[in-house]
């Protein structure tokens, strides 16, 4: 069976070290991004330049998509010449971007209605994750349709998982950011005490870290925080859109989510404060400095 | 050289183990403890009964305490006839109860007008931790009592830090508590989102534990939770206790923990509703039913 022809659209961070992987499994590949200067990379490797996101689809049997804000993917799915309009029925569409569990819904829905498949795959794992192709992939969407993605997921992830019908990956991924967001004001807090105690911040973290207070974030956020280092690993800027989608859909189902409503809170003074560029342990910078 | 001489004042879950550990390595042991049936295999094992902490310190060389509450460690070491009262000058005291800082600086100081040397010594790791020797020690105290004590410590524990001063020990065990608090509510909130969104917490789980929301709680506890087994690791009042140290001192230091104040009241409320002798994990059974 020939290899299926793959859209790509995006291809910031995540999306290059993705896309990468695709072409280094022998797919061929049109790839349209809004910025073409980074798209160079791909288009020097064999994939072919698409001057949108509609033209991309357009003979492919797959689009995969990976962007920024949920506005960005309704638009390259929904818009009048977009993904949607222009993808043949039969074909699977995959969207990895973070974005709106209700959005994800929306684009399933009118999906089926044109024969096409769409799954909902947002990812952790950071640039990292991306470059070893060692993702948490969270999917939301049909059975069949996952069993169709599989072998291509497989070739970006290590950790992939159909959590539900359509919006479900979404889900996941806001309990994911939901987890890490009071979980960061948690390690936020206690360092704020360690300096008001007069205690060595690093020493303490010697103490703590690996115990019952250890996390991901303690053990790889607070060093870099420590040690000055705020460049991003994950931009305080997305961290603040995804959880204004998880306290949106939150709203949606009638949830009240105090601690996340704090951390979002605190991460909006950041970015007030010109950190938005940052990585997610500038908070720790700040909790420090205060 | 002789074994120093120890008196054990506790033997609680954390206390029966400690002390057990001494008698392993040859040390003579005197044991206090308020029920003396709690005391009865340490006894059967070679250690000998005294009636009170004053009457268990007297010829002993280093006294090691690890009670319940505060009010019993000013109890026992601060009453007329207690332990400073009694212990020669010359010895150490190393109270590994979880407790004030501003009390074991007080503590301290009362020591320094005696002669004896004061160490707090708050631990982490759980009744696991403490039967296989491998607890966290936090240390507070003089460097020179700390290089003292250390041969004993190290028969209980793998992680043994000197934070700093008298009370630093406590602080940083404050520290383990903050980072621990804010982080249940993180994944509480998590799981009452995944519930709301009709998501199979066990699968969301496999997604999210263990990557950048990872942490020690979530891959231990949660499990647990689902499981409905909330029979305590650590006790919910227990942990209801250190929030209240840990928010007095961060008031005597001015500084506001809304993070802290946030799990403490969520702690109070699973306590108000029955739940105080059960493990942490109870907070989350909190989550999903709501």
């Amino acid at each position: 069976m020939d290899q299926p022809r793959i859209a790509f659209i995006g291809s910031g961070v995540m999306g290059a070290s993705t896309a990468g992987h695709l072409l280094d499994a022998g797919h061929s590949l049109s790839v349209h991004t809004r910025t073409r200067s980074k798209a160079e990379k791909l288009l020097a490797r064999g994939a072919t330049w698409a001057d949108s996101p509609g033209e991309a689809v357009a003979g492919a049997d797959v689009v995969i998509s990976i962007v920024g804000y949920p506005q960005d993917v309704e638009q390259i799915y929904l818009e009048k010449g977009g993904i949607l309009d222009r993808l043949d029925s039969g074909c699977l569409a995959i969207d990895m971007t973070t974005s709106s569990p209700r959005l994800a819904r929306e684009i399933a829905k009118q999906g089926v209605g044109r024969g096409i498949e769409v799954l909902d795959a947002p990812v952790s794992g950071g640039d990292k994750g991306a470059r070893e192709a060692k993702l948490s992939i969270m999917v939301g969407g049909e059975s069949k349709a996952f069993d169709r993605a599989l072998p291509i997921l497989q070739l970006l992830g290590a950790n992939i998982q159909l959590q539900g019908p359509p919006g479900s990956g979404q889900h996941t991924k806001m309990c994911n950011q939901i987890a890490i967001a009071s979980g960061m004001v948690a390690i936020g807090e206690s360092l704020a005490y360690a300096k008001a105690a007069n205690l060595d911040p690093e020493t303490v973290l010697l103490s703590i870290s690996s115990g019952a207070a250890g996390s991901w974030s303690m053990s790889n956020l607070v060093p870099r925080a420590l040690a000055g280092d705020c460049a991003p690993g994950f931009y305080v800027k997305h961290f603040i859109k995804d959880m204004g989608i998880a306290l949106r859909s939150a709203e949606e189902m009638s949830l009240d989510l105090p601690g996340l409503a704090m951390a979002k809170r605190l991460y909006d003074q950041l970015a007030a404060n010109g950190h938005e560029d940052e990585g997610t342990q500038a908070l720790f910078r700040m909790y420090l400095e205060k």
